[in-house]
């Protein structure tokens, strides 16, 4: 049946003028990094379910980590956090990773969980604070060194509770010189992915709340620095898709943290609340894809897609599978948008048929695709019963509860 | 100063028409229940920032409560929240507190922290479970028996992440079941105020998600139950004092959790935020004490007024002060408002003039007439200033750090 | 192609244990009314732009309608506003629509476009406006009673915009007053439907503001009064499947105003937003529709599914036609749910298996099935594209611009 | 009793350290300049109601504003919507409002009702309606120079509703060539304002959506290019006074359009919503109005005070008055924020003492400072009552019914 399904699909593709071909070796190319704390244990205000099975500490994350790329062959890298990731020596850590086929990808420094940061990290009215602060983003450069990863992911807690608070204009000062100082210690082909978020823990103001605060910063710091979208941290209603295609335009996208929402930044398991979204986003990077500005290509091409979430109830690598899977689904579907008649139907002032030519792809089904692919690539045609059917998910239980949490 | 300040308030007040004296005297009436749990460590998921001074157990909890009544004369009694504050014998705990002026108030049962409730407490799909909570349910009651409680205050975490999680309707079934069982148990003095949340920690669905909802319950259980209303837990733009102002007219509005919000729920001090906001609700709550409707007039005498904030970096107690504060100056400015010029400019169709007769009242500076209250109370002056210039602060610090906490 | 797609599509579901035979036989049963207003000109308060080619007339509105139902088999009915749709023989009208295959389906009364419902209709403070409105609304029982009408569809847009502007409680008496004198003027078997709204055009306060409140006036006024749920009307964020959940339980659910939204009532081509949130609707609807309660079922079955959109760029047939299938391929995916094994799921507390369990219903491409189901009923296969390679879009230019708009 | 409140007000401030002759000085600078079209009918989607009165032509426009300028002494210049102001002889509008001791304000383009700009105007797909809708900019920059405007307020209805109408990239560079084309075209001493809108009339996407992308034009044009704040276009929940913060310290903040809304861009009266967010702002300017950069100070002198509302139920000069009265009312309660003391209470980490120090400018009744600035200025102290005692609102009504409105 799987082999019918695709010889239908292909065939049906290629009346449509699709190069599946390309789809497919398009498809090949993509890589999610996961991030170890995903693998951890988290939760709300109000409670922290604890697993069993948690891994125990950065060494155990990547292992799991590498069962997610093993079943998807999308995940080869994979994002730490300091200190939650903290080592003696990270030369091991990266040989350990290595040695699981993985690498070490994003260092993201952690601003938030250190009583002195209750008013602020980089932005507190204390230098002196201000000045640790600045000393852990260095420490992270230094760490991103070993490690070879080539970004750095900044996302800062800074912000206040109360109007009068914090000096809103004296704190961007502040803000900007730690990142300037940071900036000059980054090697030459590192980046700084600089994230903002529309609100919490601030509850009056967040220091980087939105993608113009975040982008204002990177122009000031040079070409080196660019901005981390993460699709939980807008306004509701914000046009996410709208400020990705932007920020191409500008060649300052960086990246994305992947996660779904429907109320705040809820970290929930990307593509599950709102599956349209996550395709209109990658439908505004592939139709810039093909732009004739190498930068804007070059720009796209350096996307580094990125999961991060919260997996209070789900557990971990269950939830990490189904994520990639997500984000893998809407990809493929995407790629199957035919931009020209987009186009044709846009310089035509045909907005039913510019819609159309848009969502008709989205109502797909791409699993034949993906099947495909998988197939091609040595993998199982269903990551999550393969992982379910496999030892590890049991085998693991034997950590026991109270692994890694934030 | 403050003599003349008052005397001109007064004579202004009066040529408006209003009785100053009617209104300090429904001041001097005006109640706020502290929440045991306020005077803990709390935090957002990301941090709990740990004080020194904070109380170490449910008896030190009432201590610092007795501190803001003392100087506020606003909060006699204190709610508390089973099992935080489950102590060996009821009876000393209410000794405790009337030793220090006060009285137990709302009995809160809480049914989102242990690890059975995780897919949800009287709505989970186990049985099992779902008796547990029954179980804590039907012990709160006893420990409001025990206590001389009148009111029972619910709010389930009860909800799913996503969709096809839980079955909704089944869900709403078994709500109705725990809840049966509990308002039989009552005393028939007793109230179950039943409180509704848009989201968290839920994030795709929340089983008791609104007023309505909430409504919906207290109708089927009888005259006993009624709706607790939480400033913070509403959409963006939700007209809250609309929602007030029904409730009063359909009978069942049992209360509030006052605190404020700019985002989600933020819980922060109330007033703070939007203070109009605040103004508005006790001007539909004013308005419906002068109704003609003696079940109006009982239902809005029966409000209680609550406290239930998160103070996640101010210290403990002055933000409580602060809070009720806050509750009692917008309480003295919509006690200043002409309800007949109000409702004379509505006859006439004149928008703008019962918008001013509403908002002038706002604009009023009642520190004198607080002032004035205090003073005939015997109670300090700046009650804020008062504590600070007390020892009291100062003295807890020997508690240490690691005191109560959620 | 086709033939060969189906035969796969089919083989696929018996495999997962869908009945397709039921299926298409209930996409065979699937009624969407549409309503004449859409056939129109509309705009937003900046600009009605005037397309040629409009009807210009109740007549010519059942005109076009009748190209949406003979193209896509889905829309025997056409709903009606009064004033809008006033013509001196109702009987006229109807044996017009008839003859085109229609029938004449809800009636809605127009309250807001009079100057004297500036401040309000049935809530207006002025005995004589509210009389004139009650008038309206006994009017359009007449007439529903010669159309032969079963629903009469309300929505008010009574409101305030600033606080104090109307006494809150008050106009909730007159609203009342209002309805329960229709109420009784109805037939046996006519139902009312109450509509809701969060704001707009009232901008402080709307008087029937959440379903909650519809709700209430429905169980005041006795089983023929029912909620109507229009899918733009609710707050950002709103859960409106757990609403439609909620009400059928009630088995209260009247019917649906469908359109969709990203930010206020933006009243756009249903499914064009966000195309999961109507398949979550379905869901919800579907998982009732098994209920073991006759009444719930009974609630299902007399769910009235209309269209309610303002087209403001759109030309207005195709517009429809886009609704419709929108809304048929839904429907169409929501019936491939094996609510059994999402029921297994959550009885095993498997939280990404039950998610899964409905996810993967809204990612079959169900093009397939909706071309058997067309080609059995003798309809095309793409109704747009025999739209618009039909002459009907052009032959309508001939009535030029400026016809009927609101 | 007036000047017993003045002299015990004054003695309060002067107490606190408040410069209460400065503070005078700086309430009798304060300029609000309201807009033609407020004065004339609008309306919302539903409805526009006709007012009896409303003036006929550009120059009655100007008399009413007249009115306004002339009780409050705020309002000494008039914004103007081309083409609804369109005069055959601007020379002759300019000696007309100059006659009444007015003068000729931001010069407003309208590029949304016309038939061509459905789909866009500068950003639309056809060069020929790009080429009309630049040449219309162009024309408001002859106007400015004519009327002597220094300012060319932008807002633009541009955007799409639905994924794939229009390419995002493409309008966005489209946009950009039609501002540098007008920013050329302007005389050194003139500014270019640019408004950025959340949504409406585009439901899916705005072109100009935050103050990101304003900014972001207003950085490739040139110094003459800032960013104009609308208060009522933004996502629900943004802090517009971090907005204010951020741009006047990137010194690009050009002005404001005032007004308030609880849910979308509602267009009431200013301040009428929620008065805490306008003192807000204006404590964010105020704080940098003694910034030690001049560069700074400048940008705070240049700010714009612009009303712009939609007084659809109001009537027009009374609501203007109404609007005008609440902005002063906020700024002279910010004039009173004692910015030492919240500093202080910044650096020694005091929450709640910085929150206070804020909060209690905003309690004072600034009436008797209102009374006295007004006094000094021969101005009625309540010019609301004076406006409602002339003969003024009942002598338009010989204008009839239909004058002007959008």
């Amino acid at each position: 049946m799987n082999d019918r399904a695709y010889a239908l699909f292909e065939e049906q593709q290629k009346a449509r003028g699709i190069d599946v071909e390309q789809v497919k070796a398009r498809l090949k190319a993509l890589r999610i990094e996961t991030p170890s704390w995903g693998y951890g244990d988290s939760g709300t205000r109000f409670k922290v379910f604890k697993k069993v099975g948690v891994p125990r500490n950065p060494y155990e994350k990547f292992e799991d980590a590498a069962q997610v790329h093993k079943l998807t062959g999308l995940c080869p890298s994979v994002a730490i956090h300091i200190p939650w990731d903290k080592v003696e020596d990270y030369g091991k850590l990266r040989t350990h990773a290595e040695s699981l086929g993985l690498k070490i990808g994003a260092v993201n420094p952690n601003l938030f969980q250190e009583d002195e940061y209750m008013l602020g990290s980089v932005t507190n009215a204390d230098p002196a604070v201000r000045r640790k602060a600045t000393g852990h983003l260095l420490e992270c450069v230094d760490i991103a060194k070993e490690t070879g990863s080539r970004d750095l992911s900044l996302w800062f807690a800074d912000g206040t509770n109360y109007p009068g608070q914090g000096d809103i204009r004296k704190r961007k000062a502040w803000m900007l010189e730690a990142l300037a100082e940071m900036y000059k210690a980054m090697a030459p082909d590192m980046r700084m992915l600089i994230e903002y978020k529309f609100f919490e823990p601030g509850f009056y103001h967040t220091d980087l709340a939105d993608w113009g605060m975040a982008l204002g910063y990177a122009l000031k710091l040079g070409p080196q620095a660019e901005v981390l979208v993460d699709t939980g941290h807008h306004a509701q209603g914000t046009n996410i898709e709208h400020i990705v295609a932007y920020l191409i335009d500008e060649k300052r996208l960086g990246g994305f943290h992947f996660n779904s929402r429907k109320y705040a930044d809820d970290d929930l398991i990307v593509g599950s609340a709102n599956p349209y979204e996550l395709f209109l986003i990658f439908y505004q990077i592939l139709n810039a894809a093909g732009d004739s500005d190498a930068d804007i290509r070059r720009t796209v091409d350096n996307i580094a897609y990125m999961i991060d979430q919260s997996h209070n109830i789900e557990p971990k690598i269950p939830a990490m599978i189904r994520s990639v899977l997500n984000v893998q689904t809407q990809y493929a579907k995407a790629l199957l948008i035919d931009h020209a008649e987009v186009e044709a139907a846009q310089r035509r002032g045909d907005v039913l048929g510019a819609e159309d030519a848009v969502r008709k792809a989205f109502e797909f089904d791409v699993t034949p695709l993906l099947h495909a692919v998988r197939e091609e690539e040595g993998l199982p045609l269903d990551p999550m019963k393969a992982y379910l059917d496999s030892s590890y998910g049991k085998d693991i239980m034997a950590r026991g509860k109270g692994g890694a949490s934030w």
